[in-house]
């Protein structure tokens, strides 16, 4: 069994000069956020935790960076599924991945368990969500982007 | 075997505005703390990293948010106590877990240990406790608050 | 099996006033770092994550703080290696970790590999290291400092 630690944080950005906002492969109304792929902090820290716990590199790795990458444009549950694949291909499979949203909205405990059968389908195993603040404190707190922290659990394939 | 990721974060208040400084089950002298419960981010951190591992939701899903909820009032070790009941009613117990506290005050050093006791006992199983500091920087540099980071695994009860 | 959470941040200094910049085991030209030892947080983090996971205290307690420290001056390879020997001298070992390196500079991309070869080395398992900006915001997103997230999996010896 192997282990993985992944983290991201995106920028809000207003709606019109943004895109819209997706977390945890759900659209949330009324923010945008910065990025080249749709901004989705969640899905990007869980897929450097499963890059990173099958040994595969990180998101740049597999996707590139920037507005001309593979990954520009795309949405989170296809980059999971992607990268699920890419861990197969290499003989190996998650078992076990969570991740902690740190950010003042949107407010996911509503929509928490909708979140975790989005992320759990895209890779193929249980994903759990969790959500706080800063309590007003640092970039979060001040509302000005989300971060996310992942870590997940691989093993090789029988 | 599962996996969850835990992190908190609460604001330094007045001893008078706030409430006593509880962390890592342990009181503190000389600081006050901003939040509805005691305010503990080591046990808040470590609890969503075994409600996450667990699959079961998070802090807020189990004790409730704000000051009429679950949580208010209530001591860490408690919670932390709870959370396990939550988990061997659901057929799963914490096996491994460790929470990093990242503050400038106060200093956990001399006190590890004791923390490490106090924590491992309310959950039933081995929990380390490490500490560090921001070099000055961020919310936790400026000593605007603390932040703790917790991860854990858990396994089905046999 | 049992896991460790680890955490280090570092301020970037003039290279007059400072350090000549170490990360993840490598020497990166151009800036400088504070700190006592090489000011290595990928490494300091990992460690922090073994011994979290061996229940054997933090950095702090193995090595010391301030500059008459054992850690003092040195590199994070041989800090590692001697936590790996500490952790043998208890009946475990590693098994698998990863560190994200949170930081608009340097750019780890290019050497990832050299760098997890150097941190995989240290520790005698596979380390992942995975690399991510904040978009701007926070002390790593100003250019202040950098951080890392370890975490780690260790077992008893046979």
């Amino acid at each position: 069994m192997r282990i993985g630690q992944g983290f991201d944080a995106h920028r809000f950005a207003d709606l019109k000069a943004g895109r819209p906002l997706w977390l945890a492969c759900l659209h949330w109304d009324g923010d945008g956020i910065a990025g080249d792929s749709d901004g989705d902090v969640a899905a990007h820290a869980l897929i450097d935790a499963l890059l990173a716990a099958a040994h595969l590199g990180d998101i740049g790795t597999l996707f590139g960076v920037g507005a001309d990458s593979d990954g520009a444009g795309r949405h989170g549950a296809e980059m999971l599924q992607a990268t699920v694949d890419h861990l197969k291909n290499h003989g190996m499979r998650p078992i076990s991945a969570s991740v902690v949203i740190i950010a003042n909205r949107p407010k996911i405990g509503a929509r928490r368990s909708e979140a975790e059968t989005a992320l759990s389908a895209a890779i193929g195993c249980e994903v759990s969500v969790t959500a706080t603040t800063t309590d007003g404190m640092g970039f979060t707190g001040s509302g000005e982007g989300i971060a996310a922290i992942a870590n997940a659990l691989v093993e090789p394939l029988e």
